[in-house]
């Protein structure tokens, strides 16, 4: 029998705690000079994203404008095994960014720079601290964009750690179809390329689409390249509403079975419609909603639309209204832009925690009708929106600190949530990656095939200094 | 410093044989009976693909039924550090199947079931045996098709082995974009699933995406889910020819950046254009060709197809011809897919060289002039064919493997394109794989990230048993 690799599947413990010592502390600031920080609300404003997990600053965040830099910090750290956690906008919703095991918070967002547009070759380099609004604000005058977007203004190189998606994805596909490659950092502070500029390649292990949904913890990643798509040549959305969310969803199966293309397919509970209409002071009917937009040429539109409404009608969609103008599409997009902050309002003081699972289009009806009994029978207020195109929804809850009871509810919730979705064959992350908030259901999800995984975690980052305490418990049997 | 990893960059040293010992052939017998042989018929012919490396075969052929019998092949193997070469159709063109380091070859052919179809997801899981063709007849009644063609009837454990593709790829992608999840035996003969049915996660490492394109160096592919696609409403195909090469590849170029879609988009020289009439008994005129081909509504594809007729004749297009009618296409294609043919039966006895470079966009038309400017120089009998719309392209050669002079010239030729690809951003593998032919360029195409290749593999495979001497140089120092 050969060796049995030894897997991080049973074991539960955290990764102890590794605070940055003085001398690593001073290394840093012989390094970076200001652009080293220890104060308190620097090193608060890094131990928090916009997730519901506590606040675990770091001991130290470090402000690097290069490459190179990034590499100088790694190995000063490496020397120590202090803890390195990458930061762009704060914007991840596990704790990505949270120093479980203590460390230096590398914040990106001085790397902003857009490094070279290759309009002809249709892509883009960028440091990794580019935020995607910025992104495509500096695209506008090329006719390109760059089509993923989570919603939030995250940076690229934070969207390349979770193998960020949203609404386009059903068209556009996710950070893994749009990344040509990446520049990292990987934990011996050596710098890699990986991947190319071409649509396609056969050489070598795929280092790039491993990089990418690794959260951090096997390199920090400090330049990408994107493939960019042309702005639609014109963009048509439709919304409408149905009695019983199972409608709206069969006509979203239904869509998608006929494989009419398809730019982004929106659905919306009757919760988020009455969150959203008492935020902005609609009137929408209470029922559940669906927005489908299609992108291409007028003529393309006009045939794909009618289809979609036809599809739509059959399965009782009422109030159906069409636009095309780019105002009109802006209005009828509002009510889904605002859901976060529309939720949110209706618990004064309220945080927001958000479930993201995925399932196979067929139990997709199942799931969400099942979902939505769920949160009535545990009397819990949350709403449900879904990229549904993809299989995906979040359930939106906004809860306080305080409501300890409520708390253990939704976190209940939420458990039978993913256990539901991986029932049926789903994942416990559609878009938002494991964290330190789903490491339970990772092995649940992937068997097995987690020691594999921990094993290149081991391979490649042999003293754990990239992000521990993510993705995998600490194993102390394999230390 | 943190411990610097050891690499494989710099070593060459192949494999060291490891013949399998009359124990492990012996207790392969008591597992398999009849479906192990060692008859040298069957052992040559398992060390034979088409490419033109020459034949190593293996020193025993296990004819696999089940997963769980893969699993026990590789544990007895593993005992002995006997390495395990995965076999399928035999198509790979880089000798993948090459026993190099002797061993036994694991022929999946019998392993050809199709497991699930599940219509409402879209999706398919087969074993890895089943045949591309095998495939696609059994979906004939479903209106669904496996869209990946990379021409030869190859498996589909030996497409995710290459990371295959092909004409299609322009629309549906690789093997990379329509593999949903995967059941592999792993070096130490556990059996994992990786990925999910869920058209996207974010869950943990992406162990798909690392084990296509792994060309079996890290687990043996026993089991694939697959997304399907709905067979197009219509199809509409077009054929032209220029005066020059340049003026096809800026047709095909400004098509793409124009974001029209396409599904096919493929070129052929004139001199493929000359072995297609001699072979077929044809007159079509003695110029580069350019065949385009849509899917879709047959309202798309009318406007789609005038507008690309539009591009073609601003770059001087001639003869154009428009095929609907499934006839017609056939037709049409007839020429392009009786190519390696038709090359081949120029050279009477001759056997097919096939080089597979992808360059950006952008440098397509100068990498394309520039090679059939060097096939001139070098006094070569070559043919162009590409996968423009994926900036991949081929130089096909015969050859004898007598004419040893021949030969030299055709290697340097080889030589100097991939250089060629390799300095304008390019890769030296579009969709053949490294295999023992391009194990040199690696290194040269990705730098030191390499060794974190290398170092993924050493992790996996700590024996080195499956398929050793394969896109890596085995490294002495880290043995």
């Amino acid at each position: 029998m050969p060796p049995r690799l030894r897997g991080a599947v049973c074991s539960r413990q955290q990764s102890t705690r590794r605070t940055a010592s003085p001398d690593t502390i001073s290394a840093l600031k012989d390094l970076l000079g200001v652009r080293m920080s220890t104060s308190r609300s620097v090193l608060d404003q890094h131990g928090t994203d916009e997730s519901y997990h506590d606040v675990t600053p770091p001991d130290a965040v470090a402000f690097v404008e290069s490459t190179e830099e990034v590499a100088e910090v790694i190995k000063i750290c490496a020397a120590t095994r202090t803890p390195v956690i990458p930061f762009g906008a704060g914007t991840s919703i596990e704790g990505h960014i949270s120093a479980v095991a203590g460390g230096v918070s590398v914040d990106l967002s001085g790397m902003n720079g857009i490094l070279k547009l290759d309009q002809e070759n249709m892509s883009i380099k960028v440091e990794a601290g580019v935020t995607r609004e910025q992104l495509n604000a500096d695209l506008r005058a090329t006719g390109l964009m760059f089509p993923v977007d989570p919603g939030a203004n995250a940076t690229i190189g934070g969207m390349v750690a979770t193998n960020a998606s949203g609404t386009t994805t059903v068209k556009y596909g996710n950070m893994k179809t749009n990344v040509l490659s990446l520049t990292a950092v990987m934990a011996d502070g050596r710098i890699i390329k990986t991947g190319s500029k071409t649509r396609k390649s056969s050489a070598g292990y795929d280092l790039t689409r491993l990089l990418i949904g690794a959260e951090g913890t096997l390199a920090v990643v400090t330049e990408v390249e994107l493939r960019l798509s042309g702005v639609p040549e014109a963009e048509k959305a439709m919304i409408c509403s149905f009695d019983k969310m199972k409608d709206a969803i069969d006509t979203c199966t239904t869509v998608m079975q006929m494989g009419i293309p398809v730019a982004r397919m929106e659905m919306m509970d009757e919760n988020v419609v009455d969150a959203v209409n008492r935020y902005s002071n609609l009137d929408n009917p209470l029922r559940p909603l669906l927005i489908i937009e299609h992108h291409g040429s007028v003529g393309e539109l006009e045939q794909q639309s009618r289809v979609v409404q036809e599809i739509a009608r059959d399965f009782g969609a009422m109030d159906i209204e069409v636009a095309s103008t780019a105002e009109d599409r802006k209005r009828l997009w509002s009510g889904r832009h605002s859901v976060w902050h529309a939720v949110l309002s209706q618990v004064p003081g309220s945080r927001g925690f958000s479930a993201d699972v995925a399932v196979p289009f067929s139990k997709l009806t199942g799931a969400v009708v099942e979902t939505q009994q769920d949160l009535k029978n545990s009397g819990l207020f949350g709403t449900i929106v879904g990229h549904v195109g993809d299989g995906n929804f979040h359930v939106l809850i906004p809860f306080t600190d305080d409501n300890k009871e409520h708390l253990g509810r939704m976190k209940a919730f939420s458990h039978r949530l993913v256990k539901r979705a991986l029932a049926c064959g789903g994942t416990c992350t559609g878009e938002h990656g494991i964290g330190i908030g789903k490491m339970d259901y990772l092995p649940m999800e992937h068997g097995e095939a987690v020691d594999f995984m921990y094993t290149i975690k081991k391979a490649l980052d042999p003293l754990d200094i990239m992000n521990p305490g993510k993705i995998f418990y600490a194993n102390t049997h394999s230390n």
